[in-house]
C-alpha cells in the first residue's frame, strides 16, 4: 500500500500518450505534484492510500459523465488584450488595426492595463482548461507575475518591435529589457522566458541577428508571427525581395527553437523549409477566420510531413474568447475544409484531413514539444507533472470519447489541476476571487468605453 | 396601470427588429402569451402591474449580466439522429454513410428510436435556446408529438424518398402518410406541417410534381436538401443532364415556398435563380465543415441579393451538437473566410462579409420568414409571441452586445420562454425530467454501442 496525495476518478481518461487511447473506469494517482499511476478503479484501493479521493461524478452531481485530459497549451496569447474583447468587429483588418486596436493600445496600455487584463485572461484560460500559455505582450514582467500568481504555467516572450511604444523606444531597449527579464525568471518553477520578435515587418535584420545570438546563448525559444496574412507576404516581397520565411532562413532563424505563429500562406517550398528545419508551427484558427487572413494553415499537409503543429487562441480582441476546447473543434473543422476544398483537383489524395485524436495532441503534447517541456508536460504519464483537466460531457450518447470531446461544442471544463493543485473546482477558481477581478475589469472597461470610436450599433437606453 | 403576466429584466435586449439595435436597461412585458411592450426599467413600475417579475441578474446570481434575444430557429434538424452523436467520425463522407449511418439507420430506426431520439434532441435544443425547429425524419407524427410535449414549436416535414425504409416502401406510400400527417395537425397551435422530398438523387420527377401539387393545395413549405456536396451536383449532371437547381426550376419547384438546405455549390447563374424565385436558403455551416462537402454557402453574396438565408444544425451525427449559438459563430467565421478567400482576385469588392447583427437575424427572423410565420415570431416586438431566451455573458468586458453574443463562444443560454411559458429556468428544463430522458437514451445507446462497427480507437477498460 503506497501513500499518495490525490486520486481522481472519471469515466474516461484520455492520456494523449499512448496515441488514440482511452482508459475507461480508471483513476489518476498523484504524489508530490506528479502523476504516479493510471490504474483501474477496481484496483486502486488495494494499491494506494490517498489523502484525497476526488470522484468527479459524485462531487458534481448532475447525471453527467467526465473526461480527464492533459491541461491545454494556449500557444499564442496576448493576454492583456482581453480588455479589448469585442472592442471592434466586422471592419476590415486594416481598419481594425489602424482605427481601433493600435489607437486603443496607444491610449490605454500601461503596467496597470497589463496587470488587470492578464488577470482577466488567466481567469478565463484556467476556467476553460488552459494550464500553460505561450504569452507575448508589453510589460512581460507584469504578465509573468500575474500568470504565476494564478497558478498557471507560461513561457513569456520578451517583446521586440522596431516602433517606440510606452514600454520601450527602440529595438535595443526592448532587447535590454528582455535580458533583464531572462535574469529575473531564470530559476522560476512555472514561468519560462522566450524571445518575441514581433514579425518581419517590424524587425530589422540586425535585430534578428541579436535575437538569434541571445536564443543560442540562453537556449530560449523564439516566438514570432509568420505568414499570418496574404498582405504580409506580398509586402515583404516588395520591401526585401523575399518571402518572409526565406528572409528568416537566410538569417539563420529557422530551427526547432522557432515557434512560427499563423502560417496561413504557404507554398510547397515554404512547407519544405519548415519540415527540413523542424520549425514549430502554431495554428490560430479562430483568429485567422475572424481577421480574414485569406488563407488556411494546412494542418493535414503538416501532419504528413511530421511538422509539429500546436494551437493558440491569439488575443481576445480577435477571437473573442480564450477557450482552447472551442479552438480544438474549429481546428478540426477548418482542416477538413482545407483538405476538401483543395482535394477537388484530386492532386492530394495521399494526405487525409486531421483526425480528432491528432487535433487533441495539437492542443496538448505538441505545445509542450514546441516549448521544450514535453519531458515533464503535455500528456498523462507516470513521472510527468499532474497538470490535467476534467470536462463534463452532458449530451449523451457517447460512443467515442475522443471524437466526442473534439466535435461536441457544448462540453464544459469544470475542474483543473496544475502540479497536483486544484485551480478550478466545480467551475470556480480556488486561488483567486473572480468577483475582485471582475470589479477591476469593470473600472478599466468603463474608461475604455467612454472614448471608444462609435460603431454603427444603435443603443437605446 | 395595466395588468400583465410577466416582466423580464436584463441588462440588454436585442430585438432583431429594429435592425442592429440594443435596448439597455429595459424589460420585456408579456401578457396572454405575447409581448406587449419593451420599456425602460425605470418606467415599468408606473406602467404595469405584473403577476411575475423575473430579474435575471438577481435570480441567477453569479456576477454576470444577461442578454435577451428572440428564441432561435433551427432550420434543418433530423432530431432523432441525436442517438447517433459521435457514432462515426473522421471517415470519408462515402464511408460515413455507407459503412456507418445507413446501416445503423436500417438496424435501429423505429417509432421508439424516433421518440427517444427526438426527446434527446429537444432537450438539447431547448436548453441551448432553440424555440422553433424545421424538422425532417421518419415517423414525423412521433417527432411532432414529442416536440409539442417539450413545449417547443416546429414545422415537421412529411419525409419523402424513393427508397423503401421501415417507415414506407415507395414514394406513393410516403406521400399518403404525409397527407394523413397534414390532416392530423391542421389545427395545432405549435406544430405545422411541410413536405420533405429528400434530394434530387432520391426523388423522381413524378414525385416532385405531386409534392408541388400538395404544396399548392395546402399552402405548405417544401423542405429539401439541395446542392449539399460537389458530388451531388456532378452526379445529377451525369444522370439528368442538368444541375440539381435547374432540374427543380424546370419542374416549377423554385418559389418562396421552397426551403433549400445547404447550397454550398453555387454558380452565379444558380444564385440568380435563387434570387429571382425568392427561394429560401438554409445554411448549415458546422455540418458542411464536418462532412467535407467541398464548398461554402456564400452568405455574403446572398445578403447582397437580399436572398433569405437562415441557419440549421443538421443532425447531431454530423455536427455533433444542436446548439444554434455555436452555429451563429461558425457561420460568421465561415462567411469571412469565404469572402476573403474569394476576394483575393479583387473581383468582388462590392460585397462585404456578413456583419454580426445580420448573422443573428439569420438565426431568428429569417427562419420565421422562410416558414411564413414572421408575423408572429422571429423578433421581439409588441404583438408577437413571447418566444425569447436569456444568455449569460460571463466574460467581461462587453462593448457591443451584438458582437459579443455572436463572437464569444463561451456564452450560455440559461433561460427560455415559448409563448410566455418558461421552458428552461436557470439551465434546467421545467416541463420534463432530464434524468428520465437520459435513462431512456442510455438504454438505447447501449444497444447501439454493442453492434457498432469498430473504429481505430484503443479502449483500455
Amino acid at each position: 500500500m503506497t501513500e499518495v496525495d490525490l486520486i481522481v476518478i472519471a469515466k474516461w481518461i484520455i492520456p494523449v500518450i499512448p496515441e488514440n487511447t482511452v482508459y475507461e473506469n480508471h483513476c489518476l494517482v498523484v504524489k508530490d505534484k506528479r502523476i504516479v499511476d493510471i490504474t483501474r478503479v477496481t484496483d486502486v484501493d488495494q494499491k494506494y492510500n490517498a489523502k484525497l479521493v476526488y470522484n468527479l461524478k459524485e462531487l458534481n452531481p448532475n447525471g453527467a459523465e467526465y473526461i480527464i485530459t492533459p491541461g491545454f497549451f494556449n500557444m499564442h496569447s496576448h493576454s492583456a488584450m482581453a480588455l479589448f474583447r469585442s472592442y471592434a468587429d466586422d471592419v476590415s483588418l486594416h481598419d481594425w488595426l489602424n482605427k481601433f486596436i493600435w489607437p486603443a493600445e496607444g491610449q490605454y496600455v500601461s503596467e496597470e492595463f497589463v496587470r488587470v487584463g492578464t488577470q482577466l485572461a488567466c481567469m478565463e484560460m484556467i476556467k476553460t482548461g488552459t494550464t500553460y500559455c505561450n504569452e507575448m505582450y508589453y510589460y512581460p514582467e507584469i504578465s509573468a507575475k500575474v500568470i504565476e500568481a494564478s497558478g498557471m504555467r507560461a513561457t513569456v516572450a520578451a517583446p521586440i518591435i522596431k516602433f517606440p511604444t510606452v514600454y520601450a523606444s527602440n529595438e535595443n531597449e526592448y532587447i535590454d529589457k528582455g535580458l533583464k527579464l531572462i535574469e529575473s525568471f531564470k530559476d522560476n518553477e512555472k514561468i519560462k522566458i522566450s524571445l518575441g520578435p514581433h514579425a518581419v515587418y517590424t524587425i530589422t535584420d540586425d535585430c534578428y541577428k541579436k535575437v538569434l545570438e541571445i536564443s543560442n546563448k540562453y537556449n530560449l525559444p523564439i516566438h514570432t508571427h509568420l505568414h499570418e496574412t496574404h498582405k504580409e507576404v506580398e509586402d515583404e516581397i516588395i520591401s526585401s525581395g523575399e518571402r518572409p520565411i526565406d528572409r528568416l532562413n537566410n538569417l539563420g532563424l529557422l530551427s526547432n527553437k522557432l515557434i512560427a505563429v499563423h502560417m496561413t500562406q504557404l507554398t510547397p517550398n515554404d512547407l519544405d523549409l519548415v519540415e527540413k528545419n523542424k520549425v514549430n508551427v502554431v495554428h490560430c484558427p479562430e483568429s485567422n477566420l475572424k481577421l480574414g487572413v485569406a488563407g488556411i494553415c494546412p494542418v493535414h499537409k503538416m501532419q504528413q510531413k511530421n511538422i509539429n503543429v500546436s494551437l493558440g487562441t491569439d488575443s481576445a480582441a480577435s477571437n473573442d474568447d480564450l477557450d482552447l476546447l472551442g479552438e480544438v473543434r474549429t481546428a478540426a473543422y477548418l482542416d477538413k475544409l482545407a483538405y476538401n476544398l483543395k482535394n477537388l483537383d484530386a492532386q492530394e489524395q495521399t494526405s487525409t484531413p486531421t483526425a480528432a485524436y491528432k487535433i487533441l495532441q495539437m492542443a496538448t503534447l505538441n505545445g509542450a514539444k514546441a516549448l521544450g517541456v514535453d519531458k515533464d508536460l503535455g500528456s498523462l504519464e507516470p513521472g510527468k507533472f499532474a497538470d490535467f483537466i476534467a470536462v463534463r460531457v452532458s449530451n449523451p450518447p457517447i460512443y467515442d470519447p475522443i471524437s466526442y470531446l473534439v466535435y461536441v461544442g457544448t462540453n464544459k471544463v469544470t475542474d483543473v489541476w496544475v502540479a497536483g493543485e486544484q485551480l478550478v473546482k466545480n467551475s470556480k477558481l480556488t486561488r483567486q476571487s473572480e468577483q475582485e477581478i471582475r470589479q477591476q475589469v469593470q473600472v478599466f472597461s468603463e474608461k475604455i468605453q467612454a472614448t471608444r470610436p462609435s460603431t454603427k450599433m444603435n443603443i437605446i437606453s
